[in-house]
């Protein structure tokens, strides 16, 4: 585990849910955290289509702060006991994107980089990448996850 | 719970398959409800793109009715015993939307709020909302989910 | 269980992942497959809309060509031993399509057929069928899938 990942204000900070729904949910040993934003401190970062608005690269940094989203709402589930975490077992990434921007799984890889080298080889985990006709407030990339904990 | 849920109509007639697969499975505790387009009575009622030939009200409706049919297929699958119901894990709830529409957390309220409306402190979900290049027969809300069961 | 499922030159290929992350990952019985797209031999082959670049059948074709990719990593997942799998629990089917191209669950049957006619009743699963607005690489259709396995 890398020892940033309590540091992090993000961790601190996790966004509020958009609507009546919970950030996150423990049934069972699995840890189901809604869809996240590219928000930081509240506002959405990346508002845009990935492809039109935003690059490649830009769309990367978007999914990192979804990832960063992703783990502060995992610490808020485990009081930041990350120790808990057993796996990552899934990550649904949608992007926002240019109806003809077809280098999705480059973008998600900006999530699953954060995510592995956050939490090491328990972050290791499967996943999708889809193109979105839009998303949340306009953010140009949005992700769920679902964990093991123990 | 709500004394109308058992009530419903659409309780007692949820909407078939689309397609070569099952409503709704149970697997280990959980309840897989397929997605559950707008349907009433075995038509799309709401046939169309949210932003563009409906208003955010009217896609909260839809949402509301996908929901309707989520919790018909909970009843199938429960011979309508609804205290089974530990809880509802996750809805993911697609919208068919104009490219620039962004307000898709006011539309998955609808649904939202009638699953809670109507089960309760264990209808409080975890929720990924995403906008839909299109959805089956053009409706324009498109919800699975998945329920934890006794 | 169909006989030409362990010959099936796919199950013997299945596609690598197209980033960071994991082709599939077992936890407590339950076997996630990331997103496959419509790849043979490492290649896109149906790389385009359904409704613009590809007609409906040919869509049902790329989504039976994700489907093989499917089983292949499951047959990956289990070192071809299918007789481990209990159940195809959830497929959820994402088609890259033209905006007002509708038959989304026509295109899906393409996978699910497949998976019935190679598992039995235990392929026999819940579903969703959604449009995308681009699929990774372009492919036209992509899967991912949720197994129960002994």
């Amino acid at each position: 585990m890398n020892d940033n990942l309590q540091d992090s204000a993000a961790v601190n900070h996790p966004p509020k849910p958009a609507g009546n729904y919970k950030p996150w949910l423990i049934h069972d040993g699995m840890l189901f955290i809604s869809g996240q934003t590219a928000k930081e401190q509240g506002a959405i970062k990346y508002r845009g289509k990935i492809g039109e608005t935003f690059t490649l690269d830009q769309g990367r940094a978007a999914a990192r702060l979804c990832a960063t989203n992703l783990l502060a709402q995992v610490g808020q589930a485990l009081s930041n006991d990350f120790n808990r975490v057993r796996a990552c077992l899934k990550l649904t990434v949608y992007v926002n994107c240019d109806l003809a921007f077809d280098r999705l799984p480059e973008v998600a890889d900006g999530a699953s980089d954060f995510i592995v080298e956050m939490l090491g080889e328990k972050g290791r985990h499967t996943r999708v990448a889809v193109g979105a006709a839009m998303l949340p407030g306009g953010s140009s990339v949005e992700i769920d996850g679902l964990f093991a904990i123990a």
